[in-house]
């Protein structure tokens, strides 16, 4: 169909369907009802996608404040680095081994991403999805958070490039590999398993990768007494930490709104608009109930854990925020900080050392959002169980056994010397606070 | 009609209102015509909401940085913890009594906000408006802005959980019961009493529960000697408090731009781009105010009046940031900078305590903001004068009887000994900065 | 034509054509693909302006964070005032003498900024592009850019108000007349000079005012030795330096992808999506980059390296972020990170103290960026050569008059002794930290 041909047949119905308002329109150029939702939804993917790029600041000002200040310099090295290689690395492999089309359900290796063309003409464009630069944009910007998740928990005493060693396979292979289980279309999502925007395929992962860090590094110096006594270690900055947990929660916003893949039609925008809704109360939730839960144990309320309350909050809505209503959002996210000011003290019986409560937030939380997505979503518990199950094994062995070679090979920790005095003289010498004098 | 019946009779003129290019459309699936519009404006609702979320953290690192290091943990957790119990709150009552339809115009207690049911149909959608939880979501975040002003003014020497208790009626029924007068179409709405965003609304009424609780509350010990002296009791991060204005001024692009309530029409967009444009004015006009007239008055620039003179030009253009040309903007900012200038004096000469500037910056700047309609706006200065009356009067009352309640039972005010050592101590057991000893 | 014409003429179009779900439209009402273009242009600005806006805070964190927190406050009042200033001075006869419509190519001073009528009419609108609010808004946020790099560079012994009318002159009148020669559609433009989204009209001009004023400041008390001998002055903050840094980026996606200036197409909104993408990829090459260089250097990571390497790579690849591919992106970004690495020392040897390393990271890579320009775009080797020289001619020599002008009249640099106490008690009576003693 040519607009010529229909201009002369009915020419009064062209009007109204042809721009009137002084726009050279060429022959068949595409309509609004034909391209707007693909605009809208690459949209999407770009504003949720930047968003989410912001955690990596949230990270890293998180992890900044959560540590002691010697070091900070290089924890805020480790976190710009992570992202930058992790961007490079989902270029190179990641995207399309995540998302690697028709394949065996378990792993196909991918390659280079190529974006669209420049000015990609429409009939060249996937109109009914977006733009290939916005979805590769948006899903490189959430395996960052994965790789975020482990820096935080074995901060203080791992030496840097070992631990950049590990980002590369951790964001180059090991989560595209088994996020294609679910998001690629794999094994895990023909059975079923229900993940939207990722408590499981990003959150727990990150957890089980710092879980296998944190037991292969052991603990901080100083960290657990002999007498079975636990030394509180505090963070060097919560004003910084609190800066990190507000920005993201600002990036969840675009974490599990731009998962809802499409913003182009009524049902859709709407129900970004519920996620963000959602979002929002599961995470004012999860501070809520730590913060009241600390008074209550504790006599004292207790700001990393209302901190960590709000982000364990965030996480146990991750995989399902569209379905629960408020009130949903409500007590899942509650219960993720009831987890948080549970998990964190029964970490450290087990003399486990995470240093910013990464595993309590995003492991045990995820899993815990990834269960109740029985509650509202469309899932039931047995593959939710398996999902959880397969993920959890298929990292912490890749992690276990990744640590151990880094251990065995170039060792994974700074000497107790170097420990002592900081990570940011031995391993960058310089400090993050040169001029302010130590307490 | 459907689209079924129409292709017989009319095939060429249903080719082209039909998508040509490869996109399975069902029978009687809506235009971008019907529900353009809807995505835009719900659009608008999630990006101004997402900004002014962030303004939460813009007035955590605003406050902790005004406050002395040793009350900094205690503002940031007073901060995180009001924004989740605002967001409860909202949910539970306040969003349906301050949008609570056809009512008397003075009160009508609403329920649970109820969201549009998961990928809602058009047909079941205000096409005319926006998705429900994009309207609540936007609304929502406007409110901790509120119980944000009132956090900063008594800081320092308020105690933790009546603080809280003051949030929870602040925004579940204050702050929603005013609010509908004028924005839920009450009876100010139907005098012709014009907020477009909210220098009375929120701003204002922020302010006169600040200005209640600072006069329950007394001066901080030492501020204001004997002799009539008053003592500067400087913050402890200027760059906090700086980036915390810069967050805040981001925010307030969604916070006025997201008022226009629409965004899918040509005046509509155009609106939210002049809205733009005269907030960041106002906002630049108000700092550069400040920066000169503390320079001629002190012969030193003061960077706290610079800040808090940006804000007071936001706060300024806030009721009315439309129809201002970027002149308009310029000379009403300009007056709110100057407001700050004389009013920080002159509110310590009352020895009336207001750490951060919350007053100045948020009551008399709404004020005069709310004034300054009827230059440019349709208003007049009579329906304006009893609008700031009616809401000053109930909030101010409302929050006097409110904070003397909690006085009289639980007490607001820590002990001397506890105000001496910093909150943060007292009151959580833990210290923003542990390891930076104080000069 | 009339809608009610049409109706009488042909009923069963107009019922495709008009909305069938309830909204109220009256004749003639523009359709979504006369205005859906225009709409998301106008939001791409508005997006886009507000992300390039918070680089703002990025500029103030990253110079409070590099700069001895005697001079912290004194870097945070440059920066709000200077933004400030800019927005004025750009809306006074900026932004008109930069877009003077019709010129002789070379200057055309413009009058003031007016913005689309409140509620514009489609009939009176720019519909092929966008709203004049959102474009000024747009074009604003980048000069202010431009006075940050400055700001940087001549920090810790600039006097501040000698600084504020550099920057009146350099926003009001010479980045917008030079940045009329390309964006303006000037004599560079004619001649096929090619930079996107502004590695020189932007970047370098920053560079070059920059430059200017520090060979005429010389460089800070202490910093070069008599024996030759560079010393080191650590900045007082890298938390906040590497705040800056992510902010910085964040805004990079505002920066580069709003410079696409349309969205409202497949071609234009995958275009933004690539200039993401690669914008994303540039400034992790950089950060890579540095990295690895300064361990091979050094035998340590440097930091504040890693942090100019991105920002480098962001630099470079901004005169073309749309041609290249990924591929493309990484080594032309990770050029600029050579760059920084190498050119840093480099000014050192030269005596030239850059205190934040913007000469190396905008003027250098800058001047690379412009000539990566041929490798993927269309340009000439010659025609790039030209511009950047034109640029640097004009920028470099009208700011060493104007810098000489300062000094010779009103002095720009305080004196040794307020330099050594700090220019925060010399200049503004007041410290950014006055708890924390120095080390």
């Amino acid at each position: 169909m040519t607009m010529k041909l229909f201009k002369t047949l009915l020419p009064a119905a062209a009007l109204v369907a042809l721009p009137a308002m002084g726009m050279a329109q060429e022959a068949a150029a595409p309509t609004m009802d034909e391209v707007g939702p693909y605009i809208f939804t690459t949209l999407l993917f770009l504003m949720a996608g930047f968003l989410v790029f912001f955690m990596a600041a949230g990270f890293a000002m998180l992890e900044a404040g959560l540590v002691r200040s010697k070091n900070v310099a290089m924890q805020l090295t480790k976190n710009i680095a992570l992202f930058s290689i992790a961007a490079i690395m989902y270029w190179l492999i990641g995207f399309n081994t995540m998302y690697p089309g028709d394949f065996n359900g378990f792993f196909a290796l991918g390659g280079q991403t190529v974006l669209d063309a420049v000015g990609v003409a429409p009939e060249d464009a996937a109109l009914d999805y977006a733009s290939v630069g916005s979805d590769f944009f948006f899903q490189l910007v959430f395996v960052a958070a994965t790789a975020s998740i482990v820096s935080g928990a074995v901060a203080e005493r791992i030496k840097l490039w070992p631990f950049l060693a590990f980002v590369v396979v951790l964001t180059g292979i090991m989560y595209p590999i088994s996020g294609s289980w679910k998001w690629g279309g794999g094994w895990l999502d023909a059975m079923g398993f229900s993940d939207f925007a990722g408590s499981t395929v990003v959150h727990s992962v990150g957890g089980w990768a710092a879980l296998a860090g944190v037991i292969i590094l052991g603990p901080r110096l100083g960290k657990y007494g002999k007498d079975g006594k636990v030394n509180p270690i505090p963070g060097s900055n919560l004003a910084l930490a609190t800066l990190g947990t507000f920005i993201l929660w600002l990036g969840w916003f675009g974490f599990n709104g731009g998962s809802q893949l499409a913003m182009g039609t009524v049902g859709d925008v709407s129900d970004v608009s519920r996620i963000f809704a959602n979002t929002n109360m599961a995470a004012a939730a999860g501070a809520v109930t730590a913060l009241i839960l600390t008074q209550l144990l504790y006599k004292k309320v207790d700001l990393t854990m209302v901190l960590n309350g709000a982000l364990a909050g965030l996480v146990s809505i991750t995989a399902e925020p569209l379905a629960p209503t408020l009130f949903g959002a409500l007590w899942i996210g509650g219960i993720g900080g009831v987890i948080v000011v549970f998990a964190v003290p029964f970490l450290d019986k087990l003399k486990i050392d995470d240093v910013v409560g990464a595993i309590p937030v995003h492991l045990f939380a995820g899993i815990w959002g990834t269960i109740a997505v029985i509650f509202y979503g469309e899932a039931n518990l047995i593959t939710q169980l398996i999902g959880i199950a397969a993920y959890g094994a298929f990292t912490f062995v890749g992690a276990m056994i990744l640590w151990t070679i880094l251990k065995a090979t170039v060792g994974i920790r700074v000497s107790e010397e170097e420990e002592i005095n900081g990570l940011d003289m031995a391993e960058l010498g310089m400090e993050a606070y040169p001029e302010f004098s130590k307490g």
